[in-house]
């Protein structure tokens, strides 16, 4: 059995430490296709959060707390970044973090494909999961934001990091989209999964970046699998992080049936055969999609393993 | 007065703190010349440990026990390296450290000369000397070793650090010094300055690398001012450091008198007018050149201060 997830940061990853531990039980291969919309170049650094929050998450090294980055980690280098007056300083830098950064830039300048830089980032980590950034193309996600600075286009990190998503913002755009290629093997493992699984990441910046790059959401709804995907929205709220100003933007309702008509039923050219709702969200209707309410809440890898196991049995 | 010293590392950053005494005193303006040729690029950082020494050293910021680095310096980076398998790991790459060299690199690979990154750098550091570069341009000092992986050259750092100078050598290479131009201000400095010294640097490693850069040593020789030199060697043996295995490799007494010969006096197309050497080497002789015995300890600033001011009797 091979099942293919698209997925973001932080909730994809803890979803892909379930959807491991179901594959380890019923020996499934799994295909992890990673948001690279949040990727950015930092003080020269190549800074791809959602790869390594799965790998790290995947690994064993990140921090539970915090949710992203390392377990266990210093901030040495951003205090003398600071010191030295380096901009940008919002930006969350970890020495232990920065070794992965350095690795990877050194091979990206060095000519390497990102996929391929992900690969050897991955024998350290030993993730258990097959790792594929959406692109090795530049696909960056902006906001077209407004202030008294006047209208503009500001990368999602800054948004997001900095303005904390507090900011007046007209739309999201996918800088380089129209001309990135899906990176190798993610055409092809789509094309041949035997699931494929939506994580519980956002919808708006972290699932949406994947499917920009054309020829993936095609992949995906002309996929003889079936297509699953679980609500990242419990109860109206986003689980975590901010979904809700995102949707927002769209002037999409932030509920599991708002997200589940925005991904869209197969039947209406959109991309889902189920949709995996929590259970204060039973009754929420997509057309032409099987909705279940299940346990949405990934407090560990079993319960988080359940899901992907309600998911199979939708199908 | 205008004083110009020619620098090399820890000796360099050492002596020049007693310069910057002297200088205070009688309201003199410093200007360092500093040794490149052990710069390298690692792990994609732009890596100059001379102009950081002495950077580190006059701005309070060194380690006063290794002699290199930053006080408190911690490793994490260089450990994270190693646990991906980063070659190489025999290089001393601090925490802090690390913070100097995104600044430089990102500068550097935005088009800034080395010397308008010193410059930047040194607004945070405020070394109270006016710190150059002998050369904005690529000038690497190789070692031509043999071993039995067979003769090659290799970095003067790898020489250095990961061999600790003990592999059979031929000879040392300034890679790039046909071509290399001095740094805007050298030439300059060089020929408005009262008085211009030859710090108790190694010779043959960094020293000459600085006059190695085409036009460096005919200006200090036409130079009106005095030109004097202090010996890093006393009693037969190098302060701290290698340079008796550097000076070796070229066939050159380890003493104060094969050093000054080395550099050898005016009247012979030589640099020195005067020749400081410690008390011990009371005696030396290198022709054409005044030698004078003095202490020559850089135990504290005072100390040092106290051989600038013997220099500047010495003219």
């Amino acid at each position: 059995m091979r099942i293919v997830v698209l997925a973001g940061g932080i909730g994809g990853a803890r979803f892909l430490l379930g959807v491991r531990a179901y594959a380890r039980e019923v020996g499934a291969e799994v295909t992890a296709v990673v948001n690279v919309g949040d990727d950015l170049w930092l003080h020269g650094l190549k800074i791809c959060p959602d790869l390594d929050s799965v790998m790290y998450t995947l690994g064993g090294g990140a921090d539970p707390e915090r949710g992203w980055g390392r377990v266990g980690e210093s901030w040495t280098v951003k205090e003398e970044l600071a010191a030295y007056g380096a901009q940008p300083a919002w930006f969350g830098l970890g020495d232990k973090d920065i070794a992965t950064h350095l690795v990877r830039s050194s091979m990206l300048n060095g000519g390497y494909p990102l996929s391929a830089v992900t690969e050897a980032l991955s024998t350290r980590w030993e993730p258990g999961v097959r790792l594929l950034p959406a692109t090795d193309d530049r696909l960056e996600t902006h906001a077209v934001v407004e202030d008294e600075q006047g209208q503009r286009a500001i990368h999602f990190q800054e948004w997001w990091v900095r303005y904390r998503a507090d900011i007046d913002t007209q739309r999201f755009v996918f800088v380089g989209a129209e001309t990135a290629k899906p990176a190798p093997g993610v055409l092809e493992a789509i094309g041949s999964a035997d699931l494929v699984l939506v994580a519980p990441s956002n919808p708006v910046v972290s699932v949406a970046p994947v499917l920009a790059v054309p020829g993936v959401r095609a992949a995906v709804a002309d996929s003889p699998a079936p297509v699953v995907g679980v609500s990242p929205i419990i109860g109206g709220a986003p689980v975590r992080g901010m979904a809700d100003r995102c949707l927002a933007v769209l002037g999409v309702e932030c509920s599991a049936a708002g997200v589940g008509r925005l991904y869209g039923g197969r039947p209406d050219g959109g991309l889902l055969d189920g949709w995996l709702v929590a259970e204060e969200d039973a009754g929420a209707v997509v057309p032409g999609v099987t909705v279940r309410a299940v346990p949405l809440r990934m407090t560990d890898e079993a319960a988080t393993a359940a899901m992907v196991r309600a998911a199979v049995e939708l199908t």
